[in-house]
């Protein structure tokens, strides 16, 4: 297919080349211009606009930071509405709230464009090896054209319901995720504290009802130097604070999620926001 | 060997007959009688005292609810340490404070016996299948004595360090296993409020850095209508009281750890101690 794609961030950069390695024509924008280099190294179009991306294209994608910036490429006179033709896809892989993405679902069908709410799990990582999980939301049939290019990127693709449903999914997922980050960061923290060693960690915390992706990744990256994203301090909290929005709004009460906010965004404010968001691990030490 | 074994629970009736298959003799005591006619059926020893448990055997091992329970058939002219002879070994598998464990130690070495903490991790199917994870505190010799022993009931038998070690990293492992079970629970309670299928959750849930041991039992047990203990809410609270104690008592502060008991608190006081620990999703869910 001729597919448009907006955003080259750590996730996005690595979606568009897979996009290309299955035998799709992409043609990227970035806001920022370097980045837009290392994808027409390998055969990709560059767009001046996300209006250019969307224009004459079968699908356009988009995955940028938050709901503002997805309303900043979509919306306006340069942005991927005003170039999308009737009857071609607009796919939004960005996190971000459900309103949000119902209010995009809302223009494209207007103007007789499908739409499709998708995002991902599995980190960078995952979108380097294709491996990637993504939610989607949306009509059955906007889902089906969709899914040669969902498949060129992720290994498992689940359709949850109408728009803004993969939203919901995405936000209840890094709800789960981000405070169980914080749980394993306290116990692994404890632990070290009181003399266990990493190694003695690392054997018995994955071996045993404490096992978790998040503990995982913790052991994993305390012995790194680096802490670089990865997974931002600050977009864990970003989306912590979707999930914790999303749940206000329904009238569902969070235990935990609400003094975690508070804890995570003194994190944030002590400096870490562009600190890789296992770097919580290291606060609690001290 | 000669074994003595003090506590047949939900974990020691099959830890009890794994050390029996694996060619050892076994005596057990159980404060209540109806749990010692299974093993005796099998061709066990019983004994009316933990005192007598212990006489003339190679190793007693207890395992039993908490600190205080410990102690009562430790200590006292009918306790394991009347009974134990010099040279042989105390092995407490019980999950319970250092502090505890070290004073128990202290006195099987006095009178010249070896001292084992090995708490367990794997719950009751661990027990059943011999694949439970072993973090044992006490001697190196010790250890090497009480190893076939430990490889009977067990699959990854690891030695943390002396008395009492054992116990800091259960309790550590277990404030994770706690937490991450809490916060899985907030997840997947407010993902069913939002109107996402149990089938959808399970679909993506796992499959995301969501992952944990906790979410998996979680979704399974959802289903379920008996929630019967397995791992029920009361110990659950135990252990997470003991890690806050130790992290307490060493200064070291638990920013999630506080308002997770006192939530975890609640749910046994309206009736729930008897239930299973993952009883806490359906109290979310009103």
């Amino acid at each position: 297919m001729e597919v448009g794609f907006v955003g080259l961030g750590v996730m996005g950069r690595y979606m568009a080349a897979n996009l290309m390695k299955a035998g799709h024509r992409v043609t990227v924008y970035n806001r920022t211009n370097g980045r837009t280099d290392e994808l027409a190294a390998m055969g990709a179009g560059v767009a001046s606009s996300p209006r250019e991306a969307a224009m004459g294209r079968d699908a356009v994608i988009t995955i940028v930071t938050d709901d503002a910036a997805v309303l900043a490429v979509s919306e306006g006179p340069d942005g991927v509405l005003a170039g999308l033709a009737a009857g071609a896809l607009l796919i939004d892989m960005s996190t971000i709230s459900p309103e949000t993405a119902r209010r995009v679902a809302a223009a494209a069908q207007t103007m007789g464009a499908g739409y499709l709410d998708a995002p991902v799990t599995g980190g960078d990582i995952g979108a380097r090896d294709g491996t990637l999980t993504i939610m989607a939301g949306g009509r059955e049939r906007d889902f089906e054209v969709a899914l040669p290019l969902l498949q060129a990127m992720g290994r498992r693709i689940v359709r949850i319901g109408e728009a803004g449903a993969g939203q919901t999914m995405k936000l209840v997922a890094n709800l789960v995720s981000g405070l169980t980050l914080m749980v394993a960061a306290e116990g692994i923290a404890l632990g070290l504290r009181l003399g266990l060693s990493l190694d003695l960690l690392n054997e018995v915390l994955p071996n045993s009802s404490a096992q978790s992706f998040e503990v995982r990744k913790l052991l994993d990256r305390y012995g790194d130097d680096a802490w670089l994203p990865g997974f931002s301090v600050q977009n864990r909290l970003k989306d912590l604070r979707l999930a914790v929005e999303m749940a206000k709004a329904s009238g569902f009460d969070l235990p935990l999620a609400g003094p975690a906010l508070v804890r995570y965004q003194a994190h944030a404010d002590a400096g870490a926001g562009e600190l890789d968001e296992s770097s919580y691990l290291r606060k609690l030490l001290g």
